[in-house]
C-alpha cells in the first residue's frame, strides 16, 4: 500500500459537486481508501474567460494499492466519466485530478512527473495541501535557510563570500508571485547564491495604507522562493530592523516627487533606506527589481549610483496574468469583478502603444483615450495616467526619445499601477 | 662633495638677522657652498610663551666636502656662536640648524638621524624644503598611490581585499594635522593597509562657509599621510563625486538638529552623505574620526549603526597643541593675538572639569562660568557653550552619567570648536 496525495480542481459546473463526485469515485477504487481532504479553495477566475466562476481546489490524502501508472489511469477515466471531454478549452473543466505525491517516489515521465511540479509553484495547489500535508510541505523548504537577525544574516553571507561565492539579491515584503520568482530564478542564474528578503517594511506605507493587511505566509513564501532557486531566505521583524531611537534615512529628491509620490507622501524614502539596509546587510552582487514597479527601481538605480553601492542593479520585465494583468501581491485583494474590471490598465497601455505605433506622438491625446478606456469600468477610479521622459519622470508633451508610459489606478479599494516604456 | 640640505630656524631675537647671519657661517665653512635658499616661513607662535614671536624658518641647500658627522659638530659650533647658549628654554632660541638631507645617506645615531624625520613630519621644515627641493619632497611620498577616479580606487581595494587584507580609512579635507596623523597612525596599527581621503566636500559648507578658501595642499597632505603610515591617498573632485544630476542624501534626525547644526543648516546631511559615499567605495573594516568634532563622530557612528553598515567606527582622542588648543585645520586662519586668545575653549572645558570634580552638578553654574571665561578675551564670540546627554545630544540641566560638554566660539573670524565628556 501507498500513500498517496491527490489534487482535485474545477470550474465549470456545480464544481462542489464534481469534487465531492470525484472524491467518491477514488474511495470506489480497488482497495483505496480516502484518508483525508483538505477543505475547498476557491481562486481567482482566470480574466479571459468572463463567465468563469472561478476554480474549486482541494487536496486529499489516499491509501491504495494501485501503482502511480495505473493510479494515474484510473484519474484519468474519473475525469472521462465526470464529462471532461464535454467541454472544450485548456483551463476550462468540471473536475482535474492529479497525483501530487505517490509516497516517496520521484517519477519523471512526459505525461507524469511526481512530486508534481505544481506542488511548490503554485498557490492553488499548495494551500489545500497544507491542511492535510504541514510537515511534508515544510520538508519542501528544509534545506533552505530562513534567518531573522542580521547578524546571522552576515556571518551566513561571510560565509559566502569567503569561498568566493556571487550573492543575488531580491528584495521582497513576501506574498511572492511569479513576478517575484522570476525575478528569484534570474538571481539564481547570475549568482552562486540567492538570498531573498521578506520583510513588510512599515516605513513605507502611509498610516491609511494597507501595512496591517498586507498578506503575511512565510511557509507559503518560502516554499515558492525555493522552488524558483532561493538559498535563503532574510526575515527580519519590525524591531530588527527599527530599533528603538531608529534616526537615519536616505532619500532621493526630484524623481520622488511625482507619479506614486504625490499620494503616498514619504513612501520612497521608506523604500530607499529599506534598500540601503538591505544592501549593507546582504551586500550582493547584483540586486533585482520588477519594472512594475517602475518609478521604485529608478529610485533605487538612482540611489545606488549616487552613493557609489559597490553592487549593480537589474531591472526586470513584468510578468503578467494570461489577460495581462500585472502580477502584484495586491490582486489578491481584489474581488472576482473587480479582477476582471483590472485587466483594463493593460489594454489602455496596448491601446497607448498601438497608438504611438500608428504615429501619434501628443501625449494629451494618448492620455484622453487610456483614462476614457479605463473609466468605462464602474469599480475604476484613477490616480494618474501620465507620459513622461523615462529618466527623468517629468511629463512630456510630445513623445520623442525613451518614454515612460505610467497608470495608477484604484479598482475598487485596492491601489494597482503598470507601465510601459517605449522608445 | 655631498649635496645637503640645511633646515634653519629661529625664534628669539632678531630672528631674520640670526638666519641669515647663520647662513654665511655655513658659507664661510672649509669649501662650502650655499648654493639655494628658501623663502622665510613665519610659523605661528606657541601658546605658552605669550611673548614668542613665532618661529621664522628656511631650507638651504648646500655642497661641502664635510662629512655628516663633522658638518654637525659645525653647525652646533655655529649655532654656539649665534648665541644658543646665553637662552633657556628648549624651544626658544636665537638660531636652531638641522641636517635634513646629507646626499642620499640614512644615518641613525641618538645624536643625528638623516633623512630627518621632521622633513615628513612637521609643515615648517617641509615647507621652505619645497622652494628649493620640489622633486626630491615628490620622491618622499613616491611609494604611495594617491588615486582620483572612483574606479581605480574600487581596483586598489579589490586587490587588498582579494589579499585578505584589511582596510583602516580616514576621511579628511586635507590640510593634515597631528590629529589626523594620529588618526592615520592608529589606522594603520589595527589594519592591513590604510587609505586617506582627501575631499573638501562642497555640500557640507553653507553658502557663506569657507569652502573655497579651505587651504588646499596635496603634496604636502601626501607626504604627511605617508609619514604617518597612510599606503593610498584618495583625492577626488568635486565632479566625480557629486556628477550632474545628483540626487540623493542620506540624513540622520534628531541628534543633528543642535550644537553645530542650529548655526550650519544642512551641514551634517552634507557629512552623512560624503562618509555614505566614501564607505561604498572604499568599503573600509575600521573607519576613524576625531572626537574634537564630537557631533560630527556621533551622527556618524548613528548612521552606520541604523543603516547597518559593514565597518566599525573608532572615534579616537583629541590631540592638542601644547597650550591645550585643539588641533584643527582652521586653527591655521588665526592671527597671532588670535592664536593666543583660541586656547581659552580649553581652558574654559579643563574650569568645568575641575568644578565638576569638586562636586558642582548644575550645567548653568558651569555654562556661565566657561562663557565668562571665554568673553574676557576681546576676539571671542561664543556659538554655544552647552551641557548634554553625551548620547542623545538633548541639553541636561544635572549632569548625572556621561555628560558632554561642548564649546563653539568664534576668535576672529575663525569658528573653533571643542569639547569634553565626563562621566
Amino acid at each position: 500500500m501507498a500513500v498517496c496525495y491527490l489534487g482535485l480542481g474545477s470550474n465549470l459546473g456545480n464544481r462542489r459537486k464534481f469534487i465531492r463526485l470525484a472524491l467518491e469515485r477514488v474511495g470506489a477504487l480497488e482497495k483505496t481508501k480516502v484518508i483525508k481532504v483538505s477543505q475547498l479553495y476557491e481562486t481567482e477566475p482566470q480574466g479571459f474567460i468572463a463567465a468563469s466562476p472561478g476554480f474549486i481546489n482541494a487536496a486529499a490524502k489516499i491509501s491504495t494499492p494501485l501503482s502511480a501508472l495505473k493510479l494515474l489511469k484510473e484519474l484519468k477515466a474519473i475525469e472521462s466519466e465526470l464529462g471532461r471531454k464535454k467541454f472544450k478549452g485548456l483551463r476550462s473543466r468540471p473536475i482535474d485530478l492529479d497525483i501530487l505525491f505517490y509516497g516517496n517516489k520521484r517519477i519523471s515521465l512526459p505525461y507524469l512527473k511526481v512530486p508534481h511540479p505544481r506542488v511548490t509553484e503554485r498557490d492553488f495547489v499548495l494551500r489545500p495541501l497544507k491542511d492535510i500535508a504541514g510537515p511534508l510541505i515544510k520538508s519542501l523548504s528544509a534545506k533552505m535557510k530562513v534567518i531573522s537577525k542580521i547578524s546571522s544574516m552576515r556571518e551566513f553571507i561571510r560565509a559566502q563570500k569567503i569561498k568566493g561565492r556571487t550573492i543575488g539579491f531580491v528584495p521582497t515584503m513576501g506574498a511572492l508571485h511569479q513576478g517575484h520568482l522570476s525575478l528569484i530564478r534570474q538571481a539564481k542564474k547570475d549568482n552562486d547564491r540567492c538570498v531573498v528578503s521578506i520583510f513588510v517594511n512599515p516605513i513605507q506605507f502611509g498610516p491609511k495604507e494597507d501595512y496591517k493587511k498586507y498578506p503575511r505566509d512565510l511557509e507559503r513564501d518560502s516554499i515558492l522562493a525555493r522552488s524558483a532557486g532561493c538559498d535563503c531566505v532574510f526575515f527580519p521583524d519590525a524591531g530588527e530592523m527599527y530599533p528603538e531611537n531608529y534616526l537615519t534615512y536616505v532619500f532621493v529628491e526630484k524623481i520622488t516627487d511625482c507619479l506614486c509620490a504625490r499620494l503616498r507622501p514619504g513612501h520612497f524614502k521608506g523604500v530607499t533606506t529599506v534598500v540601503s539596509k538591505l544592501f549593507n546587510i546582504i551586500g550582493p552582487d547584483i540586486a533585482y527589481f520588477g519594472q512594475k514597479d517602475y518609478q521604485q527601481a529608478l529610485v533605487i538605480k538612482k540611489m545606488a549610483e549616487d552613493l557609489n553601492m559597490p553592487l549593480k542593479i537589474k531591472v526586470m520585465p513584468t510578468i503578467r496574468e494570461s489577460d495581462g494583468l500585472a502580477m502584484s501581491s495586491r490582486n489578491a485583494y481584489l474581488s472576482a469583478q473587480e479582477r476582471l474590471d483590472a485587466a483594463v490598465l493593460h489594454q489602455a497601455l496596448q491601446k497607448a502603444k498601438e497608438m504611438i505605433f500608428q504615429g501619434e506622438r501628443n501625449s494629451r491625446k494618448i492620455i484622453r483615450e487610456m483614462r476614457k478606456m479605463i473609466l468605462k469600468k464602474k469599480s475604476a477610479k484613477i490616480d494618474y495616467a501620465l507620459v513622461a521622459d523615462a529618466r527623468t519622470l517629468v511629463p512630456v508633451n510630445v513623445i520623442r526619445g525613451k518614454t515612460l508610459i505610467a497608470l495608477a489606478a484604484r479598482i475598487g479599494k485596492t491601489r494597482l499601477i503598470d507601465n510601459m516604456v517605449v522608445c
